[in-house]
């Protein structure tokens, strides 16, 4: 994730979930906002898919038209290997369903964020997992790729702005000028407003990814309009703002002994100092989750583009 | 540093500086507390050295009976590496202080922590960039050892609780009684209070490492009377608890507001729930912050126990 | 492994059956010493019992008093994740059976080696995938090990010598009369004498590792007599001393010419040099190597000590 | 280096030094090569300078026209600091030299290899340790940069093909066109012929990196004409192909014992078996071998790109 990004806004969340509930919240109905909820029970999985149809529902979310699937699996970085096989299945089912039925030839699969830092690592350690087939099939061809039923898939983790001294858009423009993918795969660990997201939450979005408002497109997006590709992103919320959680427990506590909004808001911009904005949040299981869920969704990948490693 | 320890307490510190600067606050006097304070003005260095003398002022402290010596380098983290060399010499000076005239013949160093988790990795990484020399004077002799002026040196970096399903006591007191050193070292990742001393702050103390409330001894405790040699602890606070940045906050802010000592308490009560003890707050930059960290306190060990490394 | 141990033998070796094929090829029957084959032809895997049953046998052998089992797996390091659950279940057969009816209430999980050189970090990686139980159970009570099926399991992975500065023997020793294990399990890489054999071959041995002659006991042996325990050792071969491929290549094409024994052994002894023996071979896809096998033996450890896991 | 390209020819090596020592060992005059020693006895440091003037010298060397700097250092990888500064500087001051008068505003630095395989690991450790500028000085302008006396410097890792299924010329070609340096450095581990050369040796060529043969050009190379833009090639050798040693044993002995050259090459042809191709030979030591060099290199181009760094 752009960990370095200074995050004005209250409540900065990655997932148009966290955005459509506090909608709910205030009861407030959007227009262009179509949500769709869907339980698998005994697979303990819920599948919310929040759909901005146009210009206004992208305003009022501040993300952009496009569909985001958000699967939320408590489990998701347990110890239980019985439960990683259906999420994996459960990924790649809504991963296809966003790619729609043209098949891609070339996909490039992109592991965004800091190796370094745990909650960062997710994107590189997804990579880390991938079975890449791009080079076998141009060394053993067209019989090779269609007797393993694969396509052709090649991956980077790229590393981030202050790593490289580059910013991630100019990389991959470059890379994907050069190899000509169909499709681009992007995988990053996202800041959620919540606490309990935190490696429980999958995002799957054909939006790709927009730094910044969100809204209006960029040289630094991850998107088609900036990648000039059609890009999926996959996240999962592995930090909170600290901010997020100062500013939350705030607002809850100062409207609840009924203070006005401009004495919330007037007390947020004090706390808003510049040491809190480059300060996160993360669990202190972090290391387990991150396996577990870089594991769950490099599986999810593999068995997308490569059939044969499944069966 | 110990981060499955769930902190009912607010504002938990390891810092004994952080304890003492709350007395000042409140302009409490405490007995059985002497504070000195020492300025390196070219060196951008401070150094606070409290003495915790008897146990009244262990009490009130809550830290045991001993010295803490504190050096505050804002530039601890930096990329300046004219900045490091006098702030390792330093460490050495103090640690040296501490250890007293009495040469220790062999020392442990134990770096604590889970090196899969970024702000606690501090403990290992120093491990990994000691020039350990045990092995290497049993092998070739006493002349070796004088003509490199070095001492035994012996390392482990042991992993925390939830990898080896050991108390760290448990596992260093096997090891000093196997192996005989005169002299523990224990590095650890610190829990601060406040986000500015985050890898700006080097803690050294002659007390070890005693979990829970610092006061009393126990089997888990990683000091003289837990593993019966002398303990000396360096550490760097690298995180915050989540919790403490909202406890603190709020303090300010309903004390400034008016609201009695009772509500206060009452509303981190209620804030105090499960979430919010699992979480940590830690920088953006925590991967150069550690890297930078761990060499300068490894540099320091380095030149205290093998002379010649550094003439 | 103990990369740092020269190796003046030529044709080093740490699989039993490598030594008994060399008495096979001289068709020298080797008494004491009892061989066992069995095929699971669909699985591919090929299961061979050396076992060295007196003094007579351990002297020819260079190997302790013992059973042996070495499972040769050709796919071992290879993508096919159907191929590594078969596997995983037969290391664990073998571990209960040589575990015997007795059963361990606590399990010390060691994984020795150097987790920064590839080729030798294969025991850390074990260590780094195992569920560690012992401190839960500790916590949760006796109820909770019922239900979920489980054993005391503790691990560490102690690093080797020339970054602790000391014995992988004391440090063990040490942790073993502290928390009392029943048994100890050691996981290594080794090495072999046949590149053939890297990465497609685990041995699992009753005996123990015993560092140089491999007859005889010494206080650095990690064997019973050493440590106290049963010790069972598991290892993969993923190296070959870089004078073992001279030396053989050699021996065949000198033999081969006509040249006398002693002609060899002159021709060996100058080849023997210093730089060669500090080196060795390994595959150039060691990473990809290691990860698999190291999943394949902590599923076969998890499976053995958790049963609740696989169900 | 490129440990997946198999090797043919006998004695491959990637230094141009070994290979004109092989033509003085014959005692061959190599028309349009010219060698240059120089010692810095004081240092201990000794450079030779191989130039290949023309295509004639190119056919007989097996390596593109251009300058070959080889920095002899025997303690390269021990564990002396005040050894490290010295060599850093020289390599900086060979490094100006072939990048000649003209200054480059923007270096891209390319960490070669695979960051899991420790004697490759080389250039991605370099790239660790670089204090990249070009986004800073983006953000904080001309006048930063003229103060910190730094040029713009990005750099990347990129991985290896069989982990990105993608050329490492496809990647730079793609980075160089949207960012548009005008100087690439590449960093390398490289195959050596012997062991005694094994991280000893640094080699600064203004040729780049031309993958097979060496000569002729193609789209994978890492030079001139296959990125667009001037490539310096920064290397240490850090492994010996397997058959290498072989070979190199064997020719010794069959010339000395009078055996032909035809029956040497068709022993040789009957070894170089798959097997072997897929080895390669590397000192026990190399994780601390690797850590030292990257070290040095690091050192070298954060002196050479941001002046202020080292004042």
């Amino acid at each position: 994730m752009n960990l370095s990004e200074t995050s004005y806004k209250r409540g900065r969340t990655d997932l148009a979930l966290e955005v459509s509930e506090r909608f709910e919240q205030d009861n407030v109905e959007v227009k262009g906002v179509i949500l769709k909820e869907t339980y698998h029970k005994n697979k303990e999985i819920k599948v919310t898919t929040v759909t901005v149809e146009n210009e206004q529902g992208a305003k009022v979310m501040g993300k952009p038209i496009g569909t985001y699937i958000t699967i939320e699996a408590p489990k998701l970085s347990e110890e239980d290997e019985s439960y990683h096989k259906p999420l994996s299945k459960e990924i790649a089912k809504y991963l296809k369903k966003l790619m729609g039925e043209k098949k891609s030839e070339h996909v490039l699969v992109v592991g965004l964020g800091n190796r370094d830092i745990t909650p960062d690592a997710l994107g590189p350690e997804v990579v880390d997992n991938l079975f890449v087939t791009r080079h076998l099939i141009r060394e053993y061809g067209q019989e090779f790729k269609e007797h393993n039923k694969m396509e052709n898939m090649s991956a980077i983790a790229p590393g981030v702005m202050g790593q490289t001294g580059m910013e991630v858009s100019e990389i991959l423009r470059g890379i994907i000028r050069e190899t000509k993918p169909e499709l681009v795969i992007v995988i990053d660990a996202l800041a959620a407003r919540s606490m309990e997201r935190l490696n429980t939450t999958i995002q799957i979005t054909d939006t790709g990814i927009s730094p910044g408002s969100g809204v209006g497109n960029n040289r630094k997006a991850l998107n088609e309009e900036g990648l000039g590709v059609k890009v999926i992103a996959i996240g999962c919320p592995t930090v909170v703002d600290a901010s997020t959680i100062v500013y939350d427990t705030m607002e809850n506590f100062m409207s609840d002994k009924g203070f006005s909004e401009d004495e919330v808001n007037n007390f947020i911009k004090e706390v808003g100092d510049m040491t809190i904005k480059n300060m996160f949040v993360t669990p202190k299981n972090i290391d387990e989750a991150i396996k577990k869920t870089s594991y769950t969704i490099s599986e999810a990948l593999n068995s997308c583009f490569c059939e044969s490693l499944t069966e």
